[in-house]
Formats: C-alpha cells, sequence, structure tokens
C-alpha cells in the first residue's frame, strides 16, 4: 500500500517532468536542477555563475526553500530574474511546484535557467523537475566519504562541482577520494573543483556551461543523459 | 488524500516510539537522537564523546544510514557497541526501525544511547523515536543562516552543537548570528560551541552528558521536553 502510493506520486512527478522539459526544450533554454547538503554552496555557486556569464546569457533562477526568501533576495541583488518557492515544509522540489513557478517567469527570453533544489543530499535526487542536468554540489567540509553514504544523488547528477576547496589545507578531506569514489558510482559524471568563495576554479565550469547553452539553443540536447 | 497518508505514518510513529520511551525509561538509559547535515561531525562529536566517557559511563549507538557501514565500523573502533540500520533510501529514522535494532543491543546494560540519524536537516526532524532529547549538530562551514531556512530543526531539538569552530577563520560565518537566530526560534536550545577534529568545548557538552545521565537514572527525566 504504501509502495503504490510512492510509486504514484513518482509517476504523476514524471508526467509533469515531461511537460516542463518540452516547455524548456522549443525555449531553447538550458535547465539545471542544482542540488547538495544544506551551506554547501549552492547559491554562492550562482552568485558567481550569474556574475560571470552576465552580458553574454541571459540567466533566471527558480529558488527552493522550505521557508524564507533570503536565498532569492541574493539572487535578486545580482540582477537576475528569480521566482521563490516555499515548499512549505517539503524536503525537495518536484515538477508541479516548478511548473507553478514558470508561470511567473519568462522562459522564453532565457538562455540558462537554474533550479536551486532544497538543500539536503537524499530526496531532490528522486524527482526529476524536467531539467536538462542535474548538478550537485559537495563541500569538502563534508567529508570524502559522502559518495559512500549518499549515493543515489551521485548517481543521477551530469555534474559535480567539489566546492570550498580553500577550506583544504583545514579540514581532513581528499578530493581524489571523493572523485575516485564518486566516479565508481557514476563514471560519467562531469567534476570541478572550485571555489565559490575565493572564485578559484569557475572557468572550467562557466565553459561547460557556455558549451551546453549552445548546444540547448541549437538544439542538440534530446535527451536528459546526453553529456 | 496524501495528508492523511502522512498523518498515519506520523501516527503510527508516535505510538511506537512512546513504547520506544518506555523502554529507555525503565532500562533508565539517557537516549539522544542526533541529526545534522551531511558531514556536520556526528560520527565525530561520538568518537570524541565515547572517548570521554569511557570507563565512566556504558555508551551504545545505534547508526542511520541510507547504505554502507562506514560509521558503525568508526564507532566500533571505539570498543562501544553498536548496531547499523540501513535505510535502504529512506532519509530518516523512524520508530519501528529503531524498535527492531533495539533487538540487538541489550539497553538495560547501558547508561547512554546514542542514535545517530541520516544527515538529512529537514525530515528526520519530524519523526520522534522515543529519545529524551534531540541534539543537532551545525557545522560552522554551512553558514549562518540556516536557522531562518531550516527553522523545524532548530525548533524540535534540545541541543545545538556549533561545531567546527577552528574552520572560523576561514569562513564566512557568525557564530552569534547562529545562536540569536536559533534562540529566536527555540529559546530553550542549549547551545555548545565545539570543534570535533581539535577536541575544543567539548567539556561543557560531557559535563551537560554526565547531569542528563543521573537525571535519567534517578527517574527525573519524565517528558521529552523537559530540559
Amino acid at each position: 500500500m504504501k509502495i503504490s502510493v510512492v510509486k504514484n506520486i513518482l509517476e504523476a512527478n514524471q508526467r509533469i517532468a515531461e511537460e516542463n522539459r518540452r516547455l524548456f526544450s522549443e525555449s531553447r533554454v538550458l535547465v539545471l536542477n542544482l542540488m547538495s547538503s544544506p551551506g554547501a554552496g549552492k547559491t554562492s555557486l550562482l552568485e558567481r555563475t550569474i556574475q560571470a556569464l552576465k552580458g553574454e546569457f541571459r540567466v533566471g533562477v527558480v529558488e527552493g526553500d522550505i521557508q524564507s526568501t533570503y536565498d532569492a533576495e541574493r539572487i535578486g541583488r545580482t540582477g537576475a530574474p528569480v521566482v521563490q518557492i516555499n515548499t512549505g515544509g517539503a524536503c525537495h522540489l518536484d515538477s508541479n511546484m516548478i511548473q507553478e513557478a514558470l508561470k511567473n517567469l519568462d522562459v522564453k527570453n532565457l538562455d540558462l535557467l537554474f533550479i536551486e533544489n532544497v538543500g539536503n543530499l537524499v530526496c531532490p535526487a528522486e524527482f526529476n523537475l524536467g531539467e536538462n542536468f542535474k548538478a550537485m554540489i559537495l563541500s569538502v567540509a563534508e567529508g570524502d566519504d559522502k559518495p559512500l553514504k549518499y549515493p543515489l544523488m551521485f548517481h543521477e547528477s551530469s555534474v559535480l562541482l567539489i566546492n570550498k576547496i580553500d577550506l583544504l589545507p583545514f579540514c581532513d578531506c581528499d578530493p581524489s577520494l571523493i572523485e575516485e569514489r564518486a566516479l565508481k558510482i557514476n563514471p560519467h559524471l562531469t567534476i570541478f573543483r572550485v571555489s565559490c568563495r575565493t572564485g578559484d576554479g569557475l572557468d572550467p565550469w562557466t565553459d561547460w556551461l557556455r558549451i551546453k547553452i549552445q548546444q540547448q539553443a541549437s538544439g542538440e540536447i534530446a535527451d536528459p543523459k546526453t553529456r
């Protein structure tokens, strides 16, 4: 009984996710679903990325939080259009929340849309939103054992950003071990080592985005698993 | 419909939690439900705490993880009895999982039992396990905005451990702001600033545990909300 309820929820989510995906594809906007533990640096990454792509691409953001508009205000200060979703307790975004949020965003006039999920390394990984790519952030302060303990997130993501590398001298964390363990779960992961605090390592990430934005604009990204 | 399913799950959880609580009370064992984001330092705190109380009290641990036995192995090396729960995907522990795990643990011969929950700042806060106290850890690397964004966890906890204070010089985090924001949500919080890496600040925490262990042993902790 419990299983069938969960299955129905996931099926309904998948159906609306496909509708979202169709809209994104028709609008030629690249969409990334950004996930991580609380405080790994999702909003900081967005601030840096929006700054780097400013004047070059039109970037929008859907901000997912249980409550508060704190992150949306931070994004708003970058000048990018932003829509806040408050899940009211729910631990992840679902495709229906995104469909509702899109009513307040002119996606046809965007090149790149980030969906910042609720800070949670578990539940968001189960819910497709219609994105082209799932990108996850892991802070080195969280430790190098995380792929072993939260494998689904690593399995579902196309991109892994290892953030806060400026803290490496002060943490017992080996980033090579993160990479090795993550690639064992998902050999297709594209990995970047970055510091959103200092700005280190962000150029390869924004270059990757540039390529994917162009591919989506020319209709080359057909399937969410295409990398 | 969805709401009634969730309500039934929470009611069933509460019923078994009361059974667990009765067992803990009869066994005169103090029980803490330890919660945090992934990588905030739950296992490191347990290693330090078990070490500090060794020879003085009998400490046991129930380890909750989605998968892997990595943390249970770490705890096992301290010599404390440990039982691993693998939730198989579930993002939190529930009281039924604890009831099952207790079959493999001689609680009557313990003074203190830690339940290490799944790393998740959201879902575990909703599920009572029968514990005397919920204790949460927040790493300073997660930032000082977390009480604003994940208020339920702060609301439900009796103890907040602000961990990794050795990283403060390298993070944009003001621990006073964490405390101020957390106390606004929950004025009854007992707060400790610690570093499980260096060992700094742990004495007041273990002293607090000593007092609570004695209170539980002498039947003075009647209600989970008693502080």
